[in-house]
């Protein structure tokens, strides 16, 4: 059975990992995998781990970045950490992050946070299960928590 | 027979694949196996997995990063990443990417976006079938979706 | 028996392994391994050898850098590098780091430094013995050092 | 026989390599191999193709960033994979690269790249067979196409 | 017997390898072996043929940046390549920059990176043979050419 590793941190101010499980499941039979770290930094190692150790066939990485200049150099360090464990592995490692700054209430960014999660879940079974889904959506400028940016038209 | 690996991705507003494809197999007798992703970050991954799991001799990277500074850092990680792929195959992956900024309105854009993935699809015919066509373009300040530079005048 | 390796530096202006050690004896039986290195950016190579050459578990990596925009990059590049030894031997290392500017007073900086190192030793603890616990607080804001952020109401 | 590798790019606006390989020729018994790209970003694995499939080595790699902001950043990503290239071969890759805005003038310019492509060969020369005269240099502030710094004075 | 690498370049403008050369040989019984380089980003390179080809135990990387925002973004290109290149090897390279807008003259630079290069030795010479003392200095503010900070007062 196809296992999806999870990996989040007790940094964010959301449970965005909940949500991604519960659209992951509605989806698709597959198993879950949940890695829990401390912070954005921690999560290349357990990414890797959740593959290497625990057999993930695919990794969901969510992080939420302060609006800080720091916070954001750490949010940039992940996401290479991440990149890095990617080709390490030849495995996807799909990463939801929610800046802090991307919405001006606590309201709006839980809103965010969840649509984010829930759409790149959405992302993940079709990379497992559909990959022809997404050549069709090739270009088309999807987003995932904003509305779509939709096609360029020429 | 030579394969051609195409990535791209869901978040960009054209299909700049289908060009590139067109243009490759007007110039040479390839095979060409496609993997879109969602977005920017995904692409190193999936490039290697082209060549390491798909046998391509050759990989294009379709990417269209925002005008937003935070898309302009995953731009750049992105790139790392596929610079670190070619490390660890040996294997050319052209990268083809196209910021929403570079011009300013859709049409112009995508004008731009399709010329950038035509002449880029030659580029990758000449680096596996001509490479001496491109030494003898070498210094000549080639451009590719914009107008060539030309060599400068001493 | 469990093995925890503690980098730190002579640059940095408290003794921030000092405090962790005590929070970590308190709080499981384990054994120390500790490696001072003069600066930051000897940190991610000392890491390494703690796992690899002394049979480390875990590491915790203490660094104070200095406010100046070149102590701000030394960071980084140290970042970096600690990230990039965590995947190359699947282990965590918990990145301890207090910026010299994030307080206004040396009294305050060293309860700051203090608070931070006790608290991811903490951290370090969850990870060895109960993940559990850190999956029951994924989300909910937690800082190190500062007052938790807490989760974001919807 | 010794083999050096020459990469460079058809972006770039003069021909650097033709006037290196002059020097070298001119200096010592050697055979060349070339390998144009087409932009700066191709370099790396251009580098690394030319010491693991053509045996060379050492290696020169031409580029020539633009002005723009986001050919800076282009340029740094080639410098990094340069670098991690020859450390994964133990090989030297001397980066001949000369930025557009270096220079007021066309004419200055091509002067401008000239020289340092010359004097780089010479300091691949030096490397390859006359590393003492390397050593009595250090520290004598040697510029490569503009003048010598020259030691500080005490 | 130790051997101790000595990394330099001919970019420098003061030969900061002689006196920490010197110093070396004042506190300890080991073997010298340099390697001159053009200019910063040979260093990684040098640096970790100095440890797999010379069997050094142990690395000195003196480099001198300019005061131009490239000579900035060189010198943390090559920062990067000395940690990875420890990394890669399980070695320290006690990296010894000095960089050009450090000092407000010609002879307090040279007096600085003197000063520098001598107390890199020594702490070379710690790492090697006196962790000990190392230890004790933890969090204790040494800086290397300028006077200690000092450990922040509680």
């Amino acid at each position: 059975m196809t296992t999806i590793g999870i990996a989040d941190t007790t940094f964010a101010r959301t449970n965005m990992a909940k949500h991604a499980i519960s659209e992951l499941k509605r989806n698709a039979s597959i198993r879950i995998k949940r890695y829990t770290v401390p912070g954005i930094k921690d999560l290349p190692v357990a990414c890797k781990k959740l593959i290497e150790e625990h057999s993930c066939n695919i990794v969901m990485a969510f992080g939420m970045p302060g609006a800080d200049p720091k916070d954001k150099i750490c949010a940039h360090e992940a996401s290479q950490g991440i990149i890095t464990a990617q080709l390490m592995t030849n495995t996807h490692i799909i990463e939801v992050f929610v800046h802090e700054d991307e919405a001006p209430s606590d309201r709006e960014f839980t809103a965010l946070a969840e649509n984010r999660a829930r759409e790149h879940a959405l992302n993940v079974t079709k990379l497992l299960f559909k990959p022809d889904q997404l050549e069709k959506e090739a270009g088309t400028g999807q987003r995932q928590g904003y509305q779509d940016a939709g096609p360029a038209r020429p």
